[in-house]
């Protein structure tokens, strides 16, 4: 369950992340790498690799603190969910975010 | 009108200025100064109140190129207004981002 919570948060902050840490959230998130994996596919220690995540799960969490933008797209799901008539509509506002 | 466009990307991306930027964006944006009294206001010259307006301009609209949350806003705006019976429903949404 926390890491839906961060596959979320990953989905809408993403574009705000280094190259490097973009690409080592994504393969921890998204493709289910192992830190070791992770660390061999990218030539680098295992500790660097968890640093990384940590830092990018606090950074992920202060992007949302401050713009709500998860918040949004949740609620936009409650609302499609409440009116089924609209929710192709408000999946189309929700994915003009991305 | 650019102002407006300013005005809507502050209020949805101002917490991702640093405390200095925010203040002289919305002393500019918000409160309608003039770069000369924001300057006095501040003590420092035209120019780097200048400068910090342009920069923060451009953050602006790197972060809007890369979230969104504007055109969300908008595209709930003409949501709302498509359907009046939701309007209120949809504008507690885009304020849950605030």
């Amino acid at each position: 369950m926390e890491d839906l919570h961060f596959m979320r948060l990953w989905d809408r902050y993403s574009p705000l992340l280094t190259d490097t840490q973009r690409e080592i959230t994504n393969l921890y998130f998204n493709f289910d790498l192992s830190l070791a994996e992770i660390a061999e596919e990218k030539g680098c220690s295992r500790q660097s690799v968890s640093d990384c995540l940590n830092k990018c799960r606090k950074q992920l969490e202060e992007y949302e603190e401050k713009l709500h933008l998860v918040a949004i797209t949740e609620a936009l799901e409650a609302f499609g969910e409440k009116y089924p008539e609209h929710r192709q509509e408000v999946e189309q506002i929700s994915e003009s975010g991305k």
